[in-house]
C-alpha cells in the first residue's frame, strides 16, 4: 500500500498545478468516455449485482448498486457540471501590503491527497474523482467490495483519460479490497492529507476514532423538525410530510418530530390522518400516545436514523426542551422549526448547533446542488473546515504567498 | 473533570450569544484588572520562579516564565487590542435566494469549547482567554505546572470579571495540574470541540496521535531559506542573518540554509564572515565543507529545530533539490527563497507546501500581528481549517441559516 500511496502523493503534485482549462478538458473527456463505454460498465455492474443477490444483500442496497443507462448518463452529466464550475484553486482570498512593501497574499490551494471511503453506490466513484480533480487533488477511492467490478471499470475509464493526456494516472487511485485496508489507510498520515468517510455509522465511528489523518466525516443524519406553539398548521403538515416522506432513505430526511404541547392536540390527529394514508409508522412518547394511537417509542428511537417511513414523535413543553432534545440526539446535520414567532425562530437559529438550521422549511433542501455547489462529496457533520454539503471548493485550503524585495524584520 | 467540562460546555452556550459590545466591554475590564492586580500577579509569579530555580529549569525557560511590570502591561494591552478588533462572529459570509423564495445564509459562528494546552509563558493564559472570548468560545486552559501560580491568578482575575458581570465564569476555565490530565482532556470529544496544543514536539505529537477531539497543532518550526543561483548577494546576506539571528528562539526563525551550487562559492564565505562575528555555529554538508570551514552536519541536523544560534547549511544542485529537501524536512511553517528569477519564484511558491512561502524576504514575518490578525493563539502547521497565524477569526466556523415560508422539496 505504501508504494502505491507514494505514487499517489507524487501524482498529487502534478494535480495541484493543473490549469483550469486542462482540468475542465479532462473532466469533459471523462464524461464522454463514461457514455462511450456504457456497455462495459453495465457488464461489470451485472457481476456485482449477481454476487449481491447471491449474498442476499437487501433490496435497498441492491438498488444503490444498480447502474442503468439513465444512471450512467447522470454520472456523465455530473462530470460535465463539475467542469462548468468555477475553479476553486488559485483564488486570491485576501491581500495585505505592509508599510515596508511586503505583499502578503492569501491564496486558495489544493489539499493534496484525499481518501474517500464509501459503500455501494458506484456513482460516488466518478463524482468523487471529478470533485477531487477539479480541486487539484489526487484521490484515493476506497469503495465497498460489493461494488468492486463497477468501481474498477469506472476508475479505469477515468484513469485512461489521464493516461491518454500524458498525465499520471495515479491522480485517481482505487483501492478495491477489504475492510482491513481501511485500518491501514487511516494510519498513512504521511501520504494522505484528508479522509472523508461516507457510509454506515460503525465505519464512520471507527475511522473518526482511529485515524491519524484529519477526518471530515459524513455521519448519519438524525434530523428533527420542531412544531412550535405558533406554527402555521397547514404549512407544518406539508413540511413534515415532505421532510419525512419525500425520500425517506436519505440523510436529510427527518427521523423525529418534536411538537409543542399547546399545538399537539390540534396538530397530531391531522398529521396522523395524512401519514396513515402514506403508510408511515409512528412511534410516540407517552404524551403523544395520549393524543393519537401510536406505538410507544423506546429510548433507542430518539437516536435512530430509520432511513425508512418511520417517524418518532415527542411532545415537548417548550422550545427550550426541543432544543435540548436536538442537542442531545441530533447529529449536527439539518434541523428545522415551524413557527410564526420571530423570537422563537431567532432562538432556534442561534442555539441549535447543526450545519443547516431551517425556519419554516423542509430539511430536505440540505444538498450541494440546492446550495449552489454542484455535485457534493458528502454532507459534513464536522464543525471545522467544512460544514454541511461539501463541494469542490471545500476540498481546498490556503497558503500565504509573500512577495518581498529583501525585507528583514526589525 | 467531566463535571467541570459539562459546566464549560454549558457556559459556552452563553459565550456564543454575547454581543460584540458586551464582549469588548469584558475584554477592557479584564485589561484593567490585570493592571490593578499587578502586585498579586507578581507575587504569585515569584512562587513559580522560586520553584523553577529550585528545580533547575533552564535560563531560557525561566525567562519565559518571568513576569514584570512591562510584561503585565503587554498582556493588558493585548486584551485591549483584541477588544478593538472586528467581531468575527455573526458575519454573513454568503447569501443565496432560491427561485422558491428560500433564503440560504452562511453565517460565521463560534466553535464552542476550545482547549489550549501550553507550557511556561503565563501571557498565553490571558491572550488565549481573550481570543476565545472575542470569538464567542469558552476555553479550557491547560497550562504547564511550572507556571501554576501565575496562571491561576491570571485566570482568576479574568473569571472575576465574568462573575462581576453576572456571566458564567466557566467561560474561562483553568486546568492547572498534571500531564496525565492532558491524556484525559483529549478524549472528551463530547465536551471539547477543538484542541490547540502549543509546546514541545513530544507533547504536540502525543496529542495529534491520540486525540479524539479535532486538533490544530502549533508544531515546531523547521524553516528553510533557499538561496537560488540568481539571488541578490547582499540582500541574501541580510535576509539570512535576519531570519536566523534576529530572534533565534522562535518558530519562524530558519534552521537550515539551502544554497545553489553556482552561487555557493561566492555566497558562503561572505556569509560565514558575518555569522562568525555574531557567533553563529555552522554545520554543513560535504560540499559546504569544501567551501568554508564548518562542522559536519549529521543526519539529525536536517530535522532539528535548534531555537538557538546554530545554522545547518546544504549546497544543492538545483531548485528542485531544494524543494525536495524542504518537502522532506520542513514542518509546513515558513519557507523562503531568495531569487531574481521570476520563474524560480513562481515554482517555489507553487511547489513548497507550507503555510507561508516567501520570495525575497525573511521568514520572521510569519506572525499574527504582522498579518493583521492582532494577537495569535499560535501558528498552525495543519493544512485544514486554519493555516499559519491563528487569530480570533480562525476560532470560528459557520452554519447555514435557512429562512422559508413553508417550502417543501419537489
Amino acid at each position: 500500500m505504501k508504494k502505491t500511496l507514494k505514487k499517489v502523493k507524487k501524482a498529487s503534485k502534478t494535480a495541484n498545478l493543473l490549469s483550469s482549462d486542462i482540468k475542465n478538458e479532462l473532466l469533459k473527456q471523462m464524461a464522454n468516455e463514461l457514455i462511450k463505454k456504457k456497455d462495459d460498465i453495465l457488464k461489470a455492474n451485472k457481476i456485482d449485482l449477481k454476487q449481491a443477490r447471491e449474498n442476499k444483500l437487501s433490496p435497498a442496497l441492491i438498488d444503490r448498486l444498480l447502474l442503468d443507462d439513465k444512471r450512467i448518463e447522470a454520472m456523465s452529466n455530473s462530470l460535465n457540471e463539475i467542469a462548468a464550475q468555477e475553479d476553486p484553486v488559485g483564488k486570491t482570498l485576501a491581500t495585505k501590503i505592509l508599510d515596508n512593501g511586503l505583499k502578503i497574499q492569501k491564496v486558495s490551494v489544493s489539499i493534496g491527497v484525499i481518501a474517500i471511503i464509501y459503500e455501494s453506490r458506484p456513482n460516488v466513484t466518478s463524482d468523487t474523482a471529478g470533485l477531487c480533480l477539479k480541486s487539484g487533488n489526487a484521490c484515493v477511492l476506497k469503495g465497498g467490495k460489493e461494488a468492486k467490478y463497477s468501481n474498477e471499470i469506472i476508475a479505469n475509464i477515468l484513469r485512461g483519460v489521464l493516461e491518454k493526456n500524458k498525465l499520471p494516472k495515479d491522480i485517481i487511485s482505487l483501492f478495491g479490497g477489504s475492510r482491513e485496508e481501511v485500518g491501514e489507510l487511516i494510519k498513512q498520515e504521511k501520504y494522505i492529507d484528508l479522509i472523508i468517510p461516507r457510509g454506515g455509522e460503525g465505519l464512520v465511528k471507527f475511522i473518526s476514532k482511529n485515524s491519524l489523518v484529519p477526518v471530515i466525516k459524513h455521519d448519519k443524519g438524525v434530523c428533527h423538525l420542531y412544531i412550535d406553539q405558533n406554527a402555521h398548521i397547514d404549512k407544518s403538515l406539508d413540511v413534515t410530510i415532505n421532510a419525512k416522506c419525500q425520500r425517506p432513505g436519505v440523510c436529510n430526511a427527518i427521523e423525529t418530530l418534536l411538537v409543542h404541547k399547546d399545538i399537539a392536540q390540534e396538530f397530531l390527529p391531522k398529521l396522523k390522518a395524512k401519514l396513515d394514508e402514506i403508510g408511515v409508522e409512528l412511534r410516540g412518547c407517552k404524551k403523544t400516545m395520549d393524543i393519537i394511537d401510536v406505538k410507544k417509542a423506546t429510548k433507542s428511537d430518539w437516536d435512530s436514523e430509520y432511513l425508512a417511513n418511520i417517524l418518532s414523535i415527542r411532545v415537548v413543553k417548550s422550545i427550550k426542551q426541543a432544543i435540548k432534545h436536538i442537542s442531545k440526539h441530533g447529529s449536527m446535520h439539518s434541523e428545522a422549526i415551524m413557527t410564526q414567532n420571530k423570537y422563537s425562530a431567532q432562538l432556534f437559529l442561534a442555539l441549535v448547533d447543526a450545519s443547516c438550521v431551517y425556519v419554516n422549511a423542509s430539511t430536505r433542501f440540505t444538498d450541494g446542488g440546492v446550495f449552489g455547489l454542484g455535485a457534493e462529496i458528502g454532507i459534513s457533520t464536522n464543525k471545522l473546515h467544512a460544514r454541511g454539503p461539501v463541494g469542490a471548493r471545500h476540498l481546498t485550503t490556503y497558503k500565504y504567498k509573500i512577495y518581498g524585495n529583501g525585507q528583514a524584520r526589525d
